[in-house]
Order: structure tokens, then C-alpha cells, then sequence
């Protein structure tokens, strides 16, 4: 399938702010005609994603660049591993280097550290998922990255899963049986109901009020113990708040369905991938 | 200044992929006509960037909601630091909290990791310099939050700096002399030419072509201590590769010029900072 | 709240193929200083919708415009009703007159229709929902039509509700069991999922499943009644195809809870409404 | 020749609108790379418009999605006719089904409806033709369909004709002298100019002005008929006002040269299309 | 009226294309907070046109810039005549200075020529028309420059006026006759139909076939005073082909009703205009 | 390499205002299945540029359309050249016709006029360099015209070289030496510092200041020789200011190592050019 037009509306931008004015070392020192090819090296240990992306990067450069995928989002990889290479014009793969980069070292970056994630609670029924604290423009991408990655995905937006907070019944004046009757009679039936609560007593609330999944907001472990002891089996249960690699599995042996993390978007660091060019 | 078309049209791209079916939980559950205000609070201790970028998502979700900024870019805030506060209707201040904290809290992020890189050199000569390796997409607002963090941007693009690389050379089958010849003759006079080697003999052999900037590429510590007294005052002096807090000192105390480092834009991670919002 | 920036670019899509070359009659005949007001006038009885769309016509018309809403979407008129007056350019008026007319008399054509279905349902407990059977470019302003027509929303799109048909069974030789389970590994755990069945068995395989939502496609009378007393409490029962206004009322007293209906965007007309200008 | 990038454009909303977030279903039942086939198939009597529209559809959605077209824009269809086949990945005929069904019905239904106006003037020499009155963002498609149902075009645009209503003499201060003299003086030369009259003194002071085509507004069968007598031959004769199926025969048999209808794209509803997808 | 949002896209391209990585000599050089004035300042003789377009390209880099205009568009001026002022932030005075300069001065370039052609004809019946030889991108304000310099409009497009070639009739293999009733049939009738002839027979046969402008392409005077002879009042004539300033008279003395000149877009040059920069 | 975004865009800005409507005279009078070939022909002496831009509104208009290039951008052509060939349908040849030809003359106008002035400073040390005085939207088109002519470019935007003028200078309230040492302390240390001087004082405040160029702004001939023997070998020395065919080598023969010149882009005309369809 196609990328979507929003990726390409961000290759778009990503290719304006690097090439606006052209490649001016390029242009100066090399052939037009000169014909090279390249392999993208991976060079730290991680797991793949958004290779479709750098693919897609290169046909915006220039379409006479031909890429080869030796790899697939998702794979683990070790370092020396070349997981795509890329022949034609030596220009337009200069071009194109370190826009590709940027994008599949961000994007690895994620894919690697929701599976360290992961890998942590391995053997417990709980499922990461991730959050919408994603980079601007990036929010697909970055999903896809973090399923790459082995974790699941929470809601998209604003606009597909109810998640009544705080803010929401304080704004509102409401209780949480007022608020999930609201979102039952004014949502769609398609969308389960989430309630965030910080207490048993809001476990109970939400329990009584009908919700389908009651997000437990940075609570302590026995605190989650004793939810999971009143809720599980009448709703989803998912742990939220200062989700670290160190406290992840104590967490999730808690007994909770789900762990919402932020960080393996917001704290993610890139993946070390070059791109090693040869003449031909 | 208004922000560039290029930002708006990130800032674009981003409520469309949180707003594009709108906020179901707030329009279930917040009356239309309620007003509230909220306060941008700093929970870590960093350097604030993407203000104004906050701010116009702001005017991008509801053209009622008032900011009003009380910090700005570059200054160094403390937790529990308000730093901006909004005030309109509930439900437009909820739509705009997720995309706006993403902005400021990945541009500060990048902030606050520049100025300790910044901070490790300080009484050195040396300016610390970004990289192109930024998020696609956000290249000028991540500049623009490096030299928030107190760094200097190095070229923001392949049109507007001539940096002739190891590939350049070895693609087009041209010494040093050759490449800068080149670069002189057809690039704009008003660009340096930077050169990258990786030896010794390569800051020799472009000091003799005349080179304005030699990036010396990953090089030990004797190394670029022996590149700088064979070229200080002839070139500027570039280091690049493997620049860690750890070790960026005893790089700048070589005597280096400048010291490129892709990390604060490729590995910083969001500052924590959240929106609290009020009933008025 | 702002009009998304889709709705926008829906508008300026407008506006170029009816003004791309200016208004040759009005610039010839009409002194461009001349100013003017306009009523909105309803010649038909119905419900109205997009009056926010057609406020935001005038602005993106000329700034200079200024429109007064004198009544909200939702609400049912009667022929001569004035529902918003516009002053202003008498030269913009006109320029504007053919557009906004256009966009207020189908959204309010499908409001209109929608409150037809939902008043002879009126009583029962089923809820009237949309389809994704809606003019392409219009989805979320015909969807908020059929809110202002006191229908409610189905899914917005492929992404935020999981519905398994025929065709996802046939394709993949899954068996309901079978396509659950995956939807339920995969999707994201926000969202309900749905099965669309066209016989009793097929409710029963879908109650064993565990699906949360059951798609009744095409049944008689009879077998939606037998449906819901097999699966009624257990999962939420939505009627669908050949709903017309003849029919719906027996369908809703058969007891299922929603009834989708495509004709409500898809065969919904234009309500009759002018633009009476006034020189001033 | 390609499609324009305006219709292009409307194709990216629509595809926008329900695949942003990918299609969760297929993706969570629908192996990745199974292939499927699919016909388009027509399941009531019709007028075929907007095939190509379909085909970019597809092209948009999977550049590896095969369309054959088996029929062509402007040819009646009977209940069974397959006008198209799909081919190609299985999740992308499912992704890319609603979207094309959508254009392809709308389109349809306007050519339809409008070949059963033109069928019911057959044989008089008056000629249908449309309106501005269209679905904002689709102008070009409509009025395509609308040929395709036999029917003809009026002005595209506010720029590509001269029509001088009653609001413009109104506005102007002028009588239909002076406007035509206006028109005569400002407009491009290319252009015919019309002028709306409601009465038989108004056709006469057309025809004293000069007027190329005089539009004759809600007239009743009788004054239509006086109209023709004072200006056949003069100027062409334009009905307006009123036109329905049952009437506009008797519209045309006055002698009219044109009978313009807005009905044939405000109130056309969808033809009933559906896709058949088939396993390979 | 606003701009259209063609007019805003390409000044939004003309922006980014000066100023997507800032003006990084006043951003070193000038404080942020130093307010200024400026006056734009005619250099040489001419007739001004784009007056509007420079505002838009003020409020575009910054809404803080206060535009006054002092003249309008159409309006001669001498050289030391000052046309508008901003006021506002001395940096987005600097940044808009090229942009809105390079449009005045090539709109008033054209306006400017187009003056020269019209004052050749002055006291002749005929009219200068331009064609659709503008600069790509800009049509719409070359259009318009064309009317301020006293000019008029032929079609816009390839839509909005019928123009039968030499090229159409060789490659259809029809006559004049066969060709003006294709256009009869297929075009709205809102348009007229033009036959472009470049003999004496050919005007013969425009005018048998009923043609309502007939272009005399490149013929001597003495063939276009035939050519009036014998169409004069049957249809419009419209004189094109090697139009200069010198020969311009001597054609419209011929009697023609329109000539059509490209120079007047194709081939002018700025008019000299600049911007004088002011403290405060 | 593929054209950038930016051009594309241009490009379909320029055939929405040209086919919008679609073509009304091909549409009625051609057959759609008829094909043909046409030859882009040269009538007046000159140096080609743009030719790669009407291949691509070749490809916008229609794939099915062949173009081959029998020429290429900067080589200088004689009346009578056919320098490209198109092959495909007819009216996809016509549709292309105007849009192709408007690139390509006024780019080929640019490069004709700039191989002019370059010719007239053959043999002297001087190289001709364009401004920022260029069509809004086209820059990147029109300095790579320049450089089809044989001249260089300047700096393409305010971000990519910094050149400090007499305003900023004024505004600022500063010296050449504060401004420099602000540019400096400031700008990225790969752009050279330019300073603007309208003395012999001023070359020597820029060259004290160390200027990496000056910009000798209007200087008579002698001071430019005074300039040059003060300055040369110190910096880079670009007269700018009068430059006319006429005055350019005189102004190169005083030993500049630059002459800036607006008018290749400013008052450039176009070049003749023209199509040639033939039926095949």
C-alpha cells in the first residue's frame, strides 16, 4: 500500500528544509552522469523500523535510485548488518543520505527501545502500549514504530477512545457515573469507555459507572495489586505513570492488562545506521 | 515574525493528526460554552524552547484561546516554574494541551541537552555546533533550540555550506586541491569551503588548497592537538564524531575552533513539563 | 474552537473553482466601494446545519464581511426564516452568496433527513447512526449534520472501530473465532469490535467470539426479533441495510439497539435556501 | 490526460478522511500479502460517471492495484453489469472499496438523473443545462457527470460568464442597459453576456440592450411562450426556475433555447454500486 | 476582497524561498525589539500595479507591519513619488523588503508597458488585449496588471474562451464551418467562438460559419483593412502577431476591434522601485 | 534528480490557472484518441534554460506524453533548432502547449541575456553574479538559468549569506566593525561576512573590520580601481549598482572579482520559442 499522503507531506518538508537551494558540494565536485551505489550499515544493535520511509525518501529524491530492502521493520539486527542498498546517480544518493538517516535512525530508535520494554515483561499477560506523546507530524510513523518494536498501540487521537481525566470531571462539575453516561450517550458505540483514576475508591467509581477500561494513574505497586484484585475481569486494566525499564516488570506481575509508557516515543534516541556510498 | 509557512504547516499536520475527528471525550463531557485557564508548568529542571510554536497551536486549535507567555526561549527554569498560561474555552484548551506540550517539550529537551554540552566548554574557545541530524520536519525549530540552549547552528542544509567529505573525494576520483577547486568555481562566493579529513596529511593537504574550515573527523585527543598547531589561524577547526559530555572538554581544550555534535538534536529527550487547567 | 484545517482546504477548494478568474459580472456592473447586507433565508421546512461553514465562506471570502448567526445547527426552521444576516462589500457578498449557499443546503438536506429517521424512532430504544457512505471530502461536516439532525456517529473511518465482514472472512478463510481473537491481538485495546453477520448462526458465532457489537445486515423482521432474543444484554445489536423511512420504525421495535443507514448521507437534498441581498 | 491536480486533491482528502489511522480490520485479520480480486458491480439502472475517478482512487491507495475498466463514463447500465475489475493486494481493495464506491455513486446518480431530464426533452430543440449549484470541492466532477448524462454545461465559474441578475441591478443602481453597456466595456470579450429577466418588458429591454442570452426566470408556460415569439432568433432563450421531471417538457415546447436545472446536482442521489471482493 | 488563495500560495512559495532559514544578517546584526519605517519609493516613471500584493507580503512575514498605501493600483507616478509606508519590528521591514519589491516592480513593469501600448491606440475604436503568454504562476496578477495599465483581458484560460487554430483544424481534418458547429454543440453557450484565420478566405469562412470574433493572424495593413471591409459589424476582429510600439497605431487605424499583444507580459521589465528604510 | 517540490508546485500552479476548466476548444473539436507530435522550436537566437521544467509539465499534463530533448540548458541555439520533441495525444499536446512554452522562454530569456553580460567580460578576472531581484516563486529556476548563461550565483536567500547594508548599519546604530563582529559572533561559521560600502572609507572600515567581501554599491570607475588597490587579495571585491551591457566590461577592467547585476532576472525578456504540432 501506498504511504499516506501525510508521510509524504513530511518527506516533502523534510526534503525542502535539506535541499531547497540544492547540494552545492555535489554539484560542484561531481558528475552529473557519475553512477554509485550505497548500503545502509547498521552499526549499533537494535530493531528495524521505517525502511518503507527511506524507501519512499529516495523515490522523492530522484527516481532513477533504485532501493533494496535486505531487511524488514521489526527485524533485530547487530551491527555490521546492511539491511538496504541503494544504486544510481551518486548526486541523488548524496542527496538523499541523511534525510533517509534521519528518519530510520528515529524511528530504529523507537522500535529498539519499546522492545527493550518489551522484552521486560516478557511472560506476563500485560501488553505495552504507547501514549500520544509522539513528535508532531510523526504520530503514524512513530506508532507503526513502536509495533515494530513488539508493543501495541493505544488510542490514535482525540477522536478514537474515550479517556475521561481528571480535567474532564473537574471541568465538568461531574462524577465519573455522570461522565461515562455522557460518553455513552454521546459517543460512538464503536469506542470502549477508559476512565483515569488515582485511588481504589476511583477503581470502584469506575467499575460501577460501566467503564471498560479504568487507567490506573501512577499508583503504587500494592495499589495496583488491590485494583487488579477489585476490577480484574470486569474492565481493562491499565497501568500509567513513571513507567521505567527498572520498574516495568514489577508492574505488569502486578496483574494489569496494559502499561502506557510515553517514553519509548518521547524519550527515544536515534539508532546508529550510516550509509557507506561506493563508486561502481 | 510570524512563523514560517514551513512550521505552520507542521504545527498543521500535527492537530490534524490528533483533532481530525475531533476531541470525543471533552464533546461528550464538557459543556460547549465553559471557560477555563491552565498554566504551562515546568516539572524538570532544563533550558525552555518552542514558546512561540506553543503558542500558535494554540491559535491553530481556537483563535479564543489567549496566551500569555511568562519565560521565554533560552532561559533556564527551575520545577514548579509557570511559564506560559491560557485562558478560553475548556474544551479548546484540552484539544491544544497534547500538541502544544509535544512542541515545547521536545524543543526544550533539545535546549536543555545543548546548554550542558554548552556549559561542559565553557572559557574554552571552542563553539559548540549542531548537525543536520534533526527530526525531518522540524529542522529550523530545532536550531532555532540549540541556539536557545547557547549553540551555534552550523549549515542548515546542502545549499548553504560546501563541505566536501571523504565520499565526495573518493566518488569523484579528485584530490583535496582538485575538490576545493571545484567547490571555488562553482559554488557561491559567499560560502566557506569546509573540508573533512581524517589524518594529519589531510589537514596539510587542505590548508594547501586553501580550505576556509577543516572538520577533523573523529581524531584523538594528540591528534587534534597536532592538527591545531598546524592550522590554527590558517583554517577554522572542526571537531566531529564521538562527542560525549564526558569527553567534550578535554576536545575543546585541544584548541579546536568549533565541535560539531548530532546528539543534542538526535538523542535529547522531552523535558517534562505538563499543562494544569482550572475551572475559572 | 477553529474549523479543522481539512474544512479549510475544503473551502478554499470551493472558492478557487468558483472565483479562480474573479466574478466578471459583479466587478463589471457593481462599484467596488459599494457596500450591501444579505439575509439567509430557509424556503423550506427543515433542520439546518453548517451554518459555522458558511460563516467561515464570508471570512475566507473577505475579512471585511461580517455575519451574524441567528440561529444554531440543530434547529428546526420554517420557511422564512432569516438564519444569519451578512454585511459588508456588496461585491463579496455576491462572491460569496453561491458558495456558502451550497455548503449550508446539503449539510442542512442531510440534517433534515436525519431528524426523518430519528422522529419515527422516536420512543424505541434504538439510536440512529451514520454510515461511512458520505460524500468524499465531507466526512466530518456531514457526520456533524447528522448529529444536528439528532442521529449519532458510526466509526469515522477504517481506523477507529474494528468491523469484520464477510469479505475479511472470506479473504483471510478465517472463521469468526478465529477473526476476533486476531482483532483483539492487534487492534488498539480502545476500540470495540464489531462482526457483521447475516444469520442466527452467525449472531451465535459472533456472541461466542466475544464481539461487542453485532451487525445485522439485511434481516427480515423476524430474525432481527429472533437475534435479539438470543443476544440482546450481551452484545449490542445494529440493524442494517434497506432502512427506509417506511421501514425503520418496525426495525427499531424488534428491540436492537442501533440502526446504520446510508441513505441519510448518501440521498439526502439539497434544503431549499436563499441569499436575499439589500443595498444599505 | 491526468487527472487535475484539483480533483487530485479532493482524492487526497477523501482518502485523508478514512485512512489516516490505517485500516485497523484488515490489518488485524488480512494476511499482508494476500491478493484478492474485486468487480465493480451495478445493482440498479443507470448512467456510469466518474470511472476515472475510481481508477485514480485505486492508484492512490496502491500504486500495485490493477483497474480494468469494462464500461465507460456516459453508457447506460443494468442491474448486473461489472463496469470494472480490481486486482491486487487483498487489504488494499478493501482500504481503497469505500472511497471509490462513494465517487462513483455520487457521480453516477448526478449522470443519471440528469439523462432522465434530457430524455424527457428528447426531440425539442432545447438543450439542459447545469448550474453553479453543486457539491463545494467537486465542480469539475459534477459538471462532467452531467455531460456524461447527456446533459450541457452552463458557466463553470463567477469568471467565465457574464450574468446579470436582479441583485445586480438592484446593487448597481442601473437598468439593464447600463449594466449590459458595463459588461460590454469590462469583460473580456470572449464572454457572451446573459441577463435574467422576470417579465416580458425585461425580455424586451434585454434585447434593446444587447444581450446574448436572456434568462427567463420562473416564468409561467404562457410568458415563456410570449417570450419566444418577441426574441427567438435574437438572443438565446434561457428557462430557469421550477424545473422538474413532470414539467420540463412543456418548459422546452415553449421554444426555449436551454432549460437550466439545478436539481441535476443538488438533489441527485447515489446510484447503487457496490465491490465484490473475490479470493485468488 | 481578499486574495485569492492562489495569490496567497505563491507568496507563500516567494517567502520561503527567501526566508526558510531567517535573515541571518539582521537576526546577528539588529536588536528584535528595534521598531522602523519605511517608504516604498518610485525610482523611474510608470503606472503602478501589485500595490495589494505587497501588502499581503508584509502582513505575511509579520502581522506586526502597518502597510498604508498612498496610491492605487492604475495610478501613474513620477519618479520620487512615494506609494506606501510600513511601519513596525525593523527585522520583518528587512525580510519583506525583496519579496513585496520584487512584485511591484515587475507588476508595475507590465502595468507600465501596458500604458505605452494603450496611449499608441488612444482616440482608435480599438482595444488592447493581452493573451495568456504571462509568467507561470502569475496569471491572475498579470491579468490584472494589464487592466491597471489600461488594458483588457482576453480569455484567462483554456476554459473560458472557444479559439479555434490552425493546429485544431489541421488535426481534426475539418474545415472552419466543421469546426465552429463542434464548438456550437459541445461548448456552454455562455462562451463565444473565435476562429483564428490568416487570409482574406479564411475570414470569408470564419464569418459563413457563423464565427463570433475572428483572429487576423499576422497580417499586413493591408489585409487587415480587407479583412475590416468585409467583417466589419458581422464580427469582432482581433489583430495579433509582431505588435510593437511602433506599428501598433498604423494596425489600430486599420479599424480592428481588438488587438492582442504578448509583449505586454512576456516581455516587460521592472519598473525601478525601492524601499527606504527609516529609524524611529 | 527528480524537480524540487517548490518547482512542482509552481508548475501546478500554472496549469490549474491555465486548465482548470479543461480545454473547451480541444474538448469539442478534437477526438480524444487522436494522436500527434510537435517539435519546440527556436526562432530567435539565444541560450536554452528550463528545459528539464517543460519536460515535467509535459508529464503533469499527461503520461502519456513523450518528451525527448534533443538539447540541453546552457548550450546557445540558432532559429530553426528544434530542441525537444513531444509525442502523444493531441489534446494533451495542446493542453501543454502554453504552460511549457511560458517556462521555457522566459527561462532560456534569462540565460540568453546573462551569456551577454558574461560574454562581455570575457578574459577579464571579473565573474557575473545574479541577485535576489528574481520572480517571486521561481529563484531556484531562474539562478540555475543564470547559470545556464554562464554567470554564478549569489546568495540565495537572506539565510544564506550575510551581507550587512548601510540599514542595518543605521539601524543598529553601528559600525562595520560592531556589525561584522556581530555577524560573526552570531551567523554559522560557514557563510562568509559581506559588507555593503559606498566609499574608499568604507572599503577600508570593511577591510579593517575583516570583511571576507565588499560590495562596492555604486561606485564611478576610478574609485572601483582605488577600491581594488586597497583591497585586493584582502577580500573579495563585487561591484555592483549600473550594470549595463554597455558599462559592465569597464566596470570588470578595474579588477572586481565580482559584478552583481538584477537586471538578468529583472529585465530579462523572453526568448522566441514555439510549437510546432503535427499530425502523425
Amino acid at each position: 500500500m501506498n504511504l499516506s499522503r501525510a508521510v509524504e507531506g513530511l518527506i516533502a518538508l523534510a526534503l525542502a528544509e535539506d535541499l531547497a537551494q540544492g547540494d552545492v558540494t555535489s554539484d560542484s565536485v561531481i558528475p552529473a552522469t557519475l553512477a554509485a551505489r550505497a548500503e545502509v550499515l547498521v552499526k549499533s544493535p537494535g530493531v528495524l523500523a521505517g525502511l518503507d520511509v527511506a524507501e519512499a525518501v529516495c523515490a522523492a529524491v530522484d527516481k532513477a535510485l533504485a532501493w533494496q530492502a535486505l531487511a524488514s521493520d521489526g527485524q533485530p539486527v547487530a551491527p555490521g548488518a546492511v539491511v538496504a542498498t541503494i544504486a544510481g546517480p551518486a548526486r541523488s544518493i548524496l542527496a538523499a543520505e541523511r534525510t533517509l538517516l534521519n528518519f530510520v535512525q528515529r524511528l530504529s530508535g523507537i522500535a529498539t527501545l519499546t522492545a527493550r520494554y518489551v522484552a521486560a515483561i516478557e511472560g506476563t499477560g500485560a501488553r505495552l502500549v504507547d501514549t500520544r506523546k509522539t513528535t508532531p507530524g510523526w504520530r503514524a510513523l512513530e506508532k507503526a514504530a513502536v509495533r515494530a518494536g513488539g508493543g501495541h498501540n493505544h488510542r490514535f487521537n482525540l477522536g478514537d477512545g474515550v479517556l475521561i481525566k481528571d480535567n474532564h470531571l473537574a471541568l465538568a462539575g461531574q462524577d465519573i457515573a455522570g461522565a461515562v453516561a455522557a460518553a455513552r450517550a454521546n459517543a460512538p458505540h464503536t469506542l470502549r469507555v477508559e476512565v483515569e483514576v488515582e485511588s481504589l475508591a476511583g477503581v470502584r467509581a469506575a467499575l460501577a459507572a460501566g467503564a471498560d477500561i479504568i487507567l490506573l494513574d501512577n499508583m503504587a505497586l500494592d495499589m495496583l495489586r488491590e485494583a487488579v484484585s477489585i476490577a480484574t475481569g470486569k474492565a481493562l486494566l491499565e497501568a500509567s505513570g513513571g513507567i521505567t525499564l527498572d520498574r516495568i516488570r514489577s508492574v505488569a506481575e502486578t496483574g494489569v492488562d496494559l502499561i502506557s509508557c510515553g517514553a519509548v516515543t518521547h524519550s527515544a534516541t536515534a539508532l546508529d545506521i550510516s550509509l557507506e556510498v561506493y563508486t561502481v
